[in-house]
């Protein structure tokens, strides 16, 4: 079995086998030691078997024990989402609150055998995709009796795959790369990457809104999705597979972004694409961010709709693509599986080079799917690279804080948003983490009214420490970006974390019409409680 | 004021200055005696003032009385929306259940004032913006004791327009020409031309998830709200002005459809564009229906995103456009504000060619903005006026019996659905019409998952009854699509018209959780009663 092989890591992002060696650690450890002139040593990774957990606070029925477990390792390997401070817990060894018990249903049936005797007894249950959460969205919350987590792990199919319309039914628990895997031999693709991908499930997509990588146009799941299956307490809700409605309100737009607080989402049908064959890309530089801002304003506004059309600033350009100076880096690329993209790419580098931005013919990059591209990559085959490689744990419990938060906002607010978010975030680093803290932005998103804005700090932390350092600082950045008119979430989702920020930016009587929507189909409110609204 | 000038005429589609003369009338009749071998009058308009209506059921309070009236003209003009049907019942004076009170509100107060009263009171409350409601969206229900009918037509103001963002604050009460007007002078435009533009709202658009006149990507109203305000039984309701967003489910979506069953919308953003510049057409002629359907599937999957492209069936090639024999017309068009067009109306047409289309390169038109185009229109040309010029009730108490429905669905069951469809409305359209009725079809939007089949038909009533046969016809459409796996309304929304397959269409849980959403906004259940669910 697949989920077997690729068992996820506890301590680290990703699959047992993306965890770093000892001898990894001690390198990362060393280098940390010589900037900081501290000296650090990589805690030692707990065997799970020794940790102890509190006993499970129920009794699984005899009749479902077939896929219903309370073993200790299952419901460790449940207690946290990818959050790096949830990771640090984990590291240490600390799993106050695991679920009492962990499902692992194969069928329908027994999704619906598990849901009927969880919410029956009133056990809280929490639907379970990849765990990739980092907005603490599956998490047993504190005041909690008794909790159920639902791992979709194991109904984790491609059902059907529709190459007329080009659409597939898939079942909520399929990985990201196994969901492509079962797509490509049709030549066809879902084009859905969120950052996660790896690690994360269709149905976690769903549930969260999940943004995926592509830079404009059709990019989040919402777009993606034709019709979905989900097991709510009262029973099935399914839609119909309708490529455009205006049929009332669209009911599958309430269940993308409802965070297992409706239901568990058990299958969708889901649009996709024929695989892209020719491509197009380029990095261009600007003498700074917000001159670059205004090119990429430009070219969305333009409506090319480029697959990618990320503003790295400064710090980021200099870190992630060797970018020297304080240039603003502009990586932008087209994609298509019918029409070359040459002209796309060229009209793109026309606006930024008017905005300011510089670029040489020879960068750019244009694959006309012949396998001999034309132009050098530069700056965008830098940026990818360090994209992709995602931090595998190596620095967790070294006393490294980082992380990451994202919002949107409208273009005209913009640069007043990006100067008070910045004072806000500096002021708190400096006060918590100390001169030498990092703070810096990209744009993982654009729109034609606004860009999607990606924030991210690092510093060093008080070893110990961590939780309360990166509480206070979390603090301002939810309040900040709410305060100055954005959204607390862009991509990440609400969860229990941006829950502070989240109940101020939704209209309030939307949150009781929500409410109203979920105690119809969740009358014991057992579904994830606490995420989005308070039962 | 702009309304008065404008008077809704009460028995035809539009404005009185609409309203054919008697001349016009008698010559549709004695083309149609002609063609039917019966002799027609074109009824008697009668004068407003002439018609006896109910007495208002209700007292208005003093202090409202500067805008909330109970005058009979007022109230015949609010007592229907634009169904045909609706409109010869009005041409027939027959006004039987007309609201008791119309507001127009002219400032947020007057409206909060409005709805605290008529809620208060338990009055229904309709929200009405232009009035072209297709589907019974906007009438009285039969056993209400007491209704109001809001008219947003005085709240009809661009309030700001955001030039960076391409955004502008509107009032729900504004209609298509007069946004587009105050939109011109900034080169933007909201690009949303649903058929009933000239006398519809933006209000409305947004309650009934309107279409738009464009083909494919971005056209639903959906895609350009930025944010909404609404006022409820229960307060105001208003989003925020995000570009995107991932914490929770959109609550924009909520209310984009909800057909004024939670409240009243004052105001939106909306995302405009640029005006187009750029435009490329043509149309391409196929030996049949079901080859020209296969050539638009290609085309939309390979995302050339047209802003056009309708395929009209033998039927409607024939009658709209003058092509003869049994050849289906494919016209599509491309539009720009910033780039030219050529290439992809090329693509496109090569596509159509390799499906077996046929269209002269020098057909293809293409007008890179310099007021020069090169091609000619062909059969485009002919289509896009037969398309413009709307029955504008010349055909009103002649015995003519037409209607549309449009519906949407995916492309592997297309051809079936199609044939099905049409199978039982030949069926019924020869039992209850006589062999001599038409049924034609065309696709007004279409996805790369599937087309929206928009169907017409037409035939000789029984004078008198139009409205019994129409109702055998309208049953027997409804319960096709839906049975066929279609939706019940693509673009028209559901209203009371739509109800029996939209209730077997949704999910049963949606439509209790939306029960509840409505609940909490609503606790009295007075928001248009009937439209979408029963209280």
């Amino acid at each position: 079995m697949s989920q077997v092989q690729r068992k996820r890591s506890f301590w680290t992002w990703g699959h047992s086998s993306d965890e770093p060696t000892e001898a990894e650690r001690r390198k990362v450890a060393e280098s940390i030691a010589r900037r900081t002139g501290v000296a650090v040593e990589p805690p030692p990774v707990p065997d799970l078997g020794d940790i102890e957990i509190r006993k499970p606070r129920l009794k699984v029925p005899e009749a479902l024990r077939g896929w219903v477990s309370t073993e200790s390792e299952d419901r460790l390997l449940h207690t946290y989402g990818g959050h790096s401070l949830e990771l640090l817990a984990a590291l240490r060894g600390r799993f106050d609150n695991p679920p009492d018990a962990v499902a692992h249903p194969r069928t329908e049936e027994e999704l619906e055998r598990t849901l009927e005797w969880a919410a029956g007894a009133g056990h809280v249950v929490i639907p379970y995709g990849g765990g990739t959460s980092v907005v603490w969205g599956l998490n047993v919350p504190e005041d909690t009796e008794t909790a159920v987590t639902v791992d979709l792990d194991c109904l984790n199919a491609v059902l059907e795959i529709d190459r007329t319309s080009r659409a597939a039914r898939v079942q909520a628990g399929i990985l990201g790369p196994d969901l492509e895997n079962a797509l490509r031999p049709e030549g066809l693709t879902l084009r859905h990457f969120p950052q996660s991908f790896p690690w994360s499930t269709v149905g976690g997509w769903v549930a969260t809104r999940s943004g995926g990588h592509y830079a404009t146009n059709h990019t989040h799941i919402d777009d993606f999705v034709e019709s979905i299956r989900m097991l709510t307490p009262r029973g099935w809700w399914e839609s119909r597979r309708l490529p455009g409605s205006g049929a009332g309100p669209s009911p599958d737009r309430l269940v993308i972004g409802s965070e297992g607080t409706l239901g568990i989402i058990s299958e969708c049908w889901l649009r996709l694409q024929k695989r892209p064959t020719f491509r197009a890309s380029a990095g261009i530089l600007f003498p700074d961010w917000q001159t670059g801002a205004e090119a990429v304003r430009q070219i969305v506004q333009a409506k090319l709709w480029p697959a990618n059309l990320r503003l790295l600033d400064p710090e980021e350009a200099g870190r992630a693509a060797g970018v020297e100076g304080s240039l603003a880096l502009l990586v932008t690329g087209f994609e298509s599986a019918d029409v070359p993209q040459g002209s796309n790419i060229r009209a793109a580098v026309a606006i930024a080079r008017e905005c300011g931005g510089s670029i040489e013919d020879e960068a750019i990059r244009i694959d006309d799917g012949t396998g001999k591209a034309t132009g050098r990559g530069g700056a965008v085959g830098a940026w990818r690279n360090a994209f992709i490689g995602v931090n595998a744990g190596a620095t967790n419990g070294l006393g490294l804080l980082s992380d990451t938060f994202e919002t949107a906002i409208t273009w005209d607010r913009f640069a007043e948003f990006d100067g008070y978010v910045r004072g806000r975030m500096t002021d708190v680093l400096n006060r918590v983490l100390g001169k030498g803290a990092s703070l810096s932005c990209r744009f993982t998103h654009v729109y034609p009214d606004g860009p999607a804005p990606y924030y991210s700090f690092a510093g060093t932390a008080r070893l110990g420490g961590e939780f309360e350092q990166w509480q206070e600082i979390k603090a301002v950045a939810n309040e900040a970006v709410v305060a100055a008119g954005g959204t607390v979430t862009h991509h990440h989702a609400v969860g229990r974390m941006h829950r502070p920020g989240y109940d101020i930016q939704r209209p309030d009587l939307f949150a009781e019409a929500y409410r109203g929507a979920k105690r119809a189909v969740d009358p014991r409110g057992v579904m994830n409680p606490g995420v989005l609204i308070d039962p």
